[in-house]
């Protein structure tokens, strides 16, 4: 089968914005048309990756309306929802529109608008995927990633410290990326005084509520090889879900649809994780950073928190993750995230990176939806 | 490229319902497990499709849950919106899974709960997919379909008892449904002087809100053999877009994003509107009878609504259209519909219609969302 390739990409500065959500979503429909070279005209499906419109801002059938600010129509348009992985869901759906035939050019675009609304607002809509159960007892995101958090330290013997490494490293990365929504330094100690949110963790040990949207556009590597030399090939994709009641995990330290949706990426692909360069991981919260990198099998169990405080995980080291700044300064507009991880792989596969750049010809990306619920694994190629 | 079959599907009570929405899809779901003969574990792919439990019930995330109740974890999940043709947008991104090599077994489950909100407060959240401009001036879906049924029937010289013979013929159709909202029959003087809601349309005209699910599974054609010797197989399907704002479109009386998806459906089944021997229509007005049929090809543009006074869409009649009661009787749980309407034309198909049988050996349905902004047309052919 012939691969699908990538031929473009964009992202809005994430962030406060004063745009409602059709408009990020245009404004980087529109962007990445032009990073493509192609014509609104020429899409024959838009998907955009998007979870709570309706609930954030009262408005729903989004992508009819994107598809018109890109001159889209008539071409099919569906809206994929996977909670905080929607846009990992996204690109999935991309990849089986053009990987089916069905599709010459689909674009996907994702994104989201949440800053208008409280922190307790936008928690409580985020929650809303919880077992109602779990919910009743108080248990949001942030509550099972402190308890996980204590769980992996003490099981480990792992320094609290190691979590807050991963804060300082992202947010040094994300110094140098425009679009970030923290371009700023932290220092150890301001994130380790940082207020208490869910103890052991943090407020520096979360990503921030933000508003963005990034985009993506998918052809046949036939059709990529008409626009351009230079493109990024999908090697492997695969997607996994975890239990819905997280007290039903074995072991709450092992994120199974990690493990599972990056089996599948990795056969399909025909590479293990050895063959990464570099990757770009959900860290929402410090902790995932460590569950996912051994999840995927980068370092054996246990041992994530020792390749962050060794450096493997920097700029610099052998593996770099992050190099975007992650979630954690980049910002996490829910339905952008999954798109936007993948747009820092693709700059940094064609060698676009700026300053950020780093040594890289195969890359991946892990999206997480709910607290591990919904995992997907990506894995690109560069063409040359 | 090897087609996808159709090898199970299933579909809960219509009507007023005391489950919620998650109950809702898992009781489609295992019914649908056990019309296939399929365990939830060998499922990989479980879409699912809805527009707004986050709006309905304030619950998201629902995929993942699903998934546990069907015993499906890991399976990949995702939930597939497209407003009120979420249903084929997820039959769509079912066959996009099969087609693409992904998936050897997915299932699509479609499902709303709408009756515990009143109905100003269900139409508001539908109403939330128009343009903010049309909706401050009061055009939700119900004055659209008044005004466009007032063009049609001046322009075309139709009866206004045209429209109401489309109820008339669906509702005694339903009678047959064991599933159906309303199994029972309406004569022409109800329909006549039930009360104006969007002048020329009366209050049966327009279909009911509705709690209900349905499901569907799918998988190659190679694969279905394994299973049985009578399935069904996608032969075309296309989805396409139309204007956001309805009032930018040259003529309100065509339909085009029916027109754009059906060609594409017809080119990919290699058939035409001369070849479907029934079909399942989005008759959330009666107006939209008329309007997809002509869409479609059946009719001449103008000459839906003297197919309807002349019996030829009669169950009994030359091209059988909404054999089930269609949305009119059956009910319209959003992300349902679209499902169910493939249900039953895989029920019609399969032999196994009941006393709702016609010859049919292609089957076609259309699922409509908004005033025709996304359309998804779906040709089916069974297998011997």
């Amino acid at each position: 089968m012939e691969r699908v390739a990538i031929i473009g990409a964009s992202m809005t500065q994430f962030g406060q914005r004063d745009s409602w959500i059709r408009e990020l979503l245009a404004e980087a429909g529109l962007a990445c048309l032009d990073d493509a070279g192609v014509d609104g005209s020429d899409i024959d499906h838009l998907y955009v990756s998007n979870m709570a419109s309706g609930e954030f801002e009262g408005q729903t059938g989004i992508p009819n309306a994107v598809a018109h600010d890109l001159d889209a129509i008539p071409a099919y348009t569906a809206r994929i929802d996977q909670t905080s992985s929607s846009g990992g869901a996204g690109v999935y759906s991309a990849w089986q529109s053009v990987a089916s035939g069905a599709s010459e050019m689909t674009m996907l675009v994702g994104g989201e608008k949440m800053t208008h609304r409280s922190t307790a607002e936008a928690t409580d809509v985020i929650a809303s995927l919880t077992h109602p159960a779990e919910y009743k007892h108080g248990l949001t995101l942030p509550s099972f990633a402190g308890l996980t958090a204590r769980r992996y330290l003490h099981i480990h013997d792992a320094p609290r410290e190691s979590l807050a490494k991963v804060a300082v490293k992202n947010h040094k990365n994300g110094v140098d990326n425009p679009h970030a929504q923290f371009q700023k330094e932290v220092d150890l100690e301001t994130v380790m005084k940082s207020p208490i949110i869910a103890d052991p963790l943090r407020l520096y040990d979360f990503c921030p509520i933000t508003d963005g949207s990034a985009a993506l556009m998918f052809c046949p590597e036939s059709v990529a090889k008409e626009h351009t030399d230079d493109y990024v090939t999908v090697a492997g994709i695969g997607g996994a879900t975890d239990t819905h009641v997280v007290h039903e995990r074995d072991d709450p330290t092992v994120m199974g649809g990690v493990v599972d949706s990056s089996e599948i990426a990795y056969e399909m692909a025909g590479l293990g994780p050895d063959d990464i360069d570099m990757a770009e991981l959900h860290d929402m919260f410090t902790i995932l950073e460590f569950l996912q990198s051994e999840g995927l099998g980068f370092f054996e169990k246990g041992e994530g928190w020792k390749a962050v405080e060794e450096g493997i995980t920097d700029r610099d080291g052998e593996l770099p993750i992050n190099t975007s700044g992650g979630l954690k300064s980049k910002g996490h507009p829910l339905g952008a995230s999954g798109v936007a991880q993948i747009y820092e792989v693709y700059q940094q596969l064609m060698g676009t990176a700026g300053p950020r750049q780093v040594e890289a010809e195969t890359g991946l990306a892990c999206n997480v939806g709910g607290f591990g619920n919904c995992v997907i694994t990506t894995i690109l190629e560069a063409s040359q």
